[in-house]
């Protein structure tokens, strides 16, 4: 089968098409026959060779993709020939076909077309197991996201508005910002112009902040957070090491969550995949979210996608189409 | 009625016993005469001019009383003039009486002498509050306890044993280890001997860590933990400062809390009062968490009180009894 492999780690160019063994699913696992794959930071990383995929992953690319049942491995139960599926993988998704645990498959909604079902398992997952599971976000709080505009921003809005919750977003520029807002932003900050920290200040603090920066916000990320405030830290865009002020963090009774999906067992993302079809899955189904794709190429322009990626020139998920 | 003072913030001998106005129970308040009153490391801070009472608590220190209900005000129901208690209040403890809301009022254990109860309310409170509804240690985890011969680590130990946690603790010499062991640790370090972080490694890490030393520890308290594991900072005698590497923490999912029980809401210690009655009095009623009193002053003594707890001489809780 054709899939995209990296010749040497290093810049978008270096990912070519090769021909590779087309892989075969064990027990419990499903062929699928990839529709389209999503375009990852994490991609990105490990494409320079700074995020080597866990143990047991393949070492082609991709975290995430739709497309159809072609084969069952044993004891699979649940699952059809045919049937229309999106996934979270720990890798193998720039392919015709990869290998998927069933309990790591989704269904595509009714009102997604395939292609676009592949923008969601990352963002789905991701958005629920934080500001769900992690920082039990709240109907009538506030959630500040950083980075608005990107894949996890803009289902991130869509998620915490239909869960009832204020949301306030940073972008870098007018347009993202008014794409933020037409999925529901009720405070839009460009970063350019204002700090956060003040503005969320004159709304009482966020009691949630995602956070894609790391280092370069901490301070500021705590600064803003209000009584009781939960900061999850899922990227770290803006460096790794930063000054904590346990007296600020203190007087807040503030929480720093770090987290990540991708190191997770294989029976704690089956947990998280199960809860998002249960809490998110019908968000989709009546039009409350919606998948937000900025821009598709085929997979033969895979090293395009990682440089428009890389640019921060996009809004919402990238996808590559098979 | 009389009550310790401070002659201007600085050193013990500024604690003075003088006259002052007896409290008047308002609605929904219970007069209590004071029979003794526990010493929290909080209260060396407030002497000093460091940690100034929250709005519309008492000038006068003192966070922990037990004593003989004397007046009910209006609105109060389930309490009766003369029943042993023991409660949580913002201020006012070192003295003969004191105005307490009756919703931070704990019954004496019958096991428990009403000196000794005062040993209970600060520890007992704190450590359910972090312990199980901040970390949400769980039976069979693994908790690290800084400071295991404190106040709050000589109940903490015994807590988490009676919750069927494993307990790791730390202290500075052979005696303090001696008396954690005694109360159930299974872990004893002394630091001046070895690393923490090298012992919770050959355990697999810590589950949760309850800290009292922020920011010199905080590097190393990150390294100690285990996958999903939880940081607890409720204290800072080492510092306030410090570099996090956001790395080590999102690479083991952790999380950093920073807390504490004076500054929230009466609604919130209300619940956690009821929580602790629910679920540590029934520890103590049947032996398996005891009070753990290192010294006993008299009020006038206060000073004396002081100096021994800020000297780190005292395993335990120090009481100072009206």
């Amino acid at each position: 089968m054709r899939a995209v492999t990296v010749t040497e780690f290093g810049p978008p160019e270096n990912l070519v098409i090769t021909d590779v063994e087309r892989p075969s699913p064990a027990a419990g696992e499903v062929l699928v026959k990839v529709a389209a794959a999503g375009v990852n930071r994490a991609d990105l990383l490990q494409r320079q060779g700074n995020y080597p995929p866990p143990p047991g992953a393949s070492d082609i690319i991709g975290m995430e993709v739709s497309g159809t049942v072609a084969e069952l491995g044993t004891e699979v139960t649940g699952w059809e020939i045919g049937q229309q599926v999106c996934a979270l993988i720990a890798g193998g998704g720039y392919a015709e076909y990869v290998a998927v645990a069933a309990e790591l498959l989704l269904p595509v909604p009714d009102s997604v077309d395939l292609i676009e079902a592949a923008a969601l398992p990352e963002v789905a997952c991701t958005v629920l197991s934080n500001l769900k599971r992690t920082a039990h976000l709240q109907r009538g709080e506030l959630l500040l996201l950083h980075g608005g505009a990107s894949g996890i921003g803009t289902h991130g809005i869509q998620w915490a508005k239909a869960l009832g919750a204020t949301v306030a977003v940073t972008a870098g520029s007018a347009e993202k910002l008014g794409l933020c807002r037409d999925l529901g932003a009720d405070i839009t900050i460009n970063y350019h112009d204002d700090d956060f920290v003040e503005v969320l200040k004159t709304h009482g603090g966020a009691d949630v902040i995602l956070d894609i920066i790391g280092a370069k916000y901490l301070s500021r990320n705590v600064s803003a957070l209000a009584a009781d405030g939960r900061l999850v830290v899922i990227g770290m865009q803006g460096g790794v090491k930063a000054e904590l002020n346990l007296g600020a963090l203190l007087s807040k009774r503030g929480t720093i969550h770090a987290t990540a999906l991708r190191g997770r067992e294989q029976s704690d993302k089956a947990a998280i995949v199960a809860d998002t079809i249960a809490t998110t899955w019908p968000m989709i189904a009546d039009g409350r979210v919606k998948p937000v794709v900025g821009a598709t190429f085929s997979l033969d322009k895979a090293g395009e996608a990682h440089a428009l990626l890389e640019s921060g020139k996009v809004t919402g998920k990238v996808l590559l189409t098979v």
